[in-house]
């Protein structure tokens, strides 16, 4: 079944439909990136109304809308009369023009839709895990050709702008966000971006990036140490590193979403770096750079076998440094496929 | 005045306060980058209400927040009854919450706040202009340098990246949009993007690009002939090239907004260019890539004096090729500056 086709299939009744509107859903359901749009999908029809010529979406009757009355039309003739809306993406501004003109339905604006979107979003069809993992091909690369140019003395601006041309250069469509290189104090400061502080002997030197293909992402995040660093700082890295492996080895299908947050905690405990631990062990990797499920110490959902997710830890020491190690990989029946190629050691440069 | 007392003062009374929740919004009136956090602006008093701590804005009251009765504290301290939000921003969802939790206020859920902050918006300060500018000047900078790089044989993937590259290098904090190189037939397709065509003798490749510094956009466009293009394509540029001279010589405050579009259509008239012409001839420039004022033949207002814009032309003929010419600029009483520095006479790679 498709994810538009699984959707239908969850509503409570013939007379029930979704009312898609939002590009995100739009491009899960109909596989095509557009905005300005709107899905109608019940258990028995599913169509897309677009605002521009030459627009196909498999499985969809396509209309082209000119006037909103087209949209009563549909649902007039196929008996809708209960219209759940994304009332966590839809403004209040769009919801009055559409409640307004498509009075023959209720409107349903609370969390269920976007619930059950989002739920069908966490595990992903083959299709989707491919694309995960050729955004993730993007940033290894890009990060192994990174490695061979960084010197000392490079300022961190200079350093994100080489990182991302490098993903685009092997193959990410977009940066998935803006890439951070950060360094020596900087590095311990979670919401510092690339300046001008050209990197020295002892810095850390902290890199967050991601890749964007066919509108799915990947998200990787690697510390690396110029020159020679401090005792306290090779700990702190091994912790971290440590953390990561053991909360990845924990990662699979059919366990409790908090487990491998706990696991990578007490790792982190263990060597005294958790003081400075920050977010959770893992979220959900796909159409977003973030999106359920979340793997942190609330909330507990199962895992399930096809789920993507960015996987790490994230220790800073504020005014100090900072170490973060994320790979992007997908769960499985018997553990996770980790998509990131690069060594979690600690690499000098 | 500061922007949040300007929309303090055109409040219709004490008892009334705008609502302002969205991220571009907040940067516009409060001066910082946040997001997840709400202002309160009365006639009298600004308030804003954040998650994190650390946070400050000139003229506010910060007040880390930790419960919605926060809020609704200061809304029966001050006697505001009235709360105007940002409909076209504010989700279903959210609007439902802040209604329940702040109910001793009347929620006015129009478009009204939303246009105010907008026309606030259309007229740039000096220090918004002087972004603007740095903006500006780092789209010219990388657009020199690449015209030193770019080579035959090399894809629209690989021009685009480099352009992304060199954007951070000259002082972009990041690609205001992702770029677009397009060659050959692709650059007659205006909703194409970057691919795998190689660019070759006889090619138009049209660049389109942005940079954002300090959340201040500008946007540039150039179109440049590869080796020898043909006597149609000439002409077309040419076409293109008079049509925005004509435009931006009329373009300055006190005249209506319809004005330098009807001066550039009739250019394009004049050499049979109109027919592949697309979208209006400016729009601003600021907090976004595409902001009032619109200037096209559509609705008519009077333009004012520290208005930014984008403006110039775009023409494609599908299948073909594509020409577009983009200057960012800043309206004077006599009269604009154009901070683009590039010619706009053909170049020949």
């Amino acid at each position: 079944m498709t994810a538009a086709e699984l959707l239908g299939s969850v509503l409570p009744d013939e007379r029930s439909a979704a009312f898609v509107t939002s590009a995100v859903s739009l491009r899960y359901l109909c596989g095509i990136e557009i905005s300005g749009a709107a899905a109608i999908i019940s258990r028995e029809t599913r169509f897309l109304f677009v605002g521009t010529s030459g627009v196909s979406a498999e499985g969809f009757t396509v209309v082209r809308l000119r006037k909103l009355s087209q949209i009563l039309d549909v649902l007039v003739k196929y008996g809708i009369k209960r219209l759940y809306v994304e009332s966590d993406k839809m403004t209040v501004s769009e919801f009055e023009m559409f409640r307004n003109s498509l009075h023959y339905a209720d409107f349903i604006a609370n969390s269920e839709l976007s619930e059950a979107i989002l739920k069908l979003r966490t595990v992903k069809s083959e299709g989707e895990i491919a694309l995960v993992k050729k955004a993730q091909a993007a940033c290894d690369k890009a990060y192994h050709r990174l490695l061979t140019t960084v010197r000392k003395g490079m300022t961190e601006r200079q350093i994100a702008a080489q990182m991302t041309y490098l993903l685009l250069e092997f193959g990410a469509d977009e940066a998935a966000f803006p890439v951070k290189a950060l360094s020596g104090e900087n590095s311990g400061d979670a919401g510092a971006f690339s300046g001008e502080r050209q990197i020295r002997e002892g810095d850390f030197l902290l890199l967050e990036f991601g890749a964007k293909v066919g509108g799915y992402c990947a998200e990787m995040a690697r510390t690396v140490a110029v020159g020679r660093v401090s005792s306290k700082q090779e700990d702190a890295y091994n912790a971290v590193s440590c953390a990561i492996f053991d909360g990845l080895k924990t990662l699979r299908a059919d366990i409790n979403s908090n487990v491998p947050d706990s696991v990578a905690k007490a790792t982190l405990n263990a060597w005294n770096a958790d003081k400075y631990a920050r977010g959770n062990f893992a979220h959900g990797i796909g159409l977003e750079i973030s999106e359920p499920p979340f793997l942190g110490e609330n909330g507990s959902t199962m895992l399930k076998a096809g789920m993507t997710l960015a996987a790490g830890c994230d220790v800073r020491a504020p005014g100090k440094y900072g170490i973060k190690i994320i790979d992007t990989c997908a769960l499985t029946h018997d553990g996770c496929v980790n998509f990131t190629a690069a060594t979690r050691e600690m690499i000098h440069i």
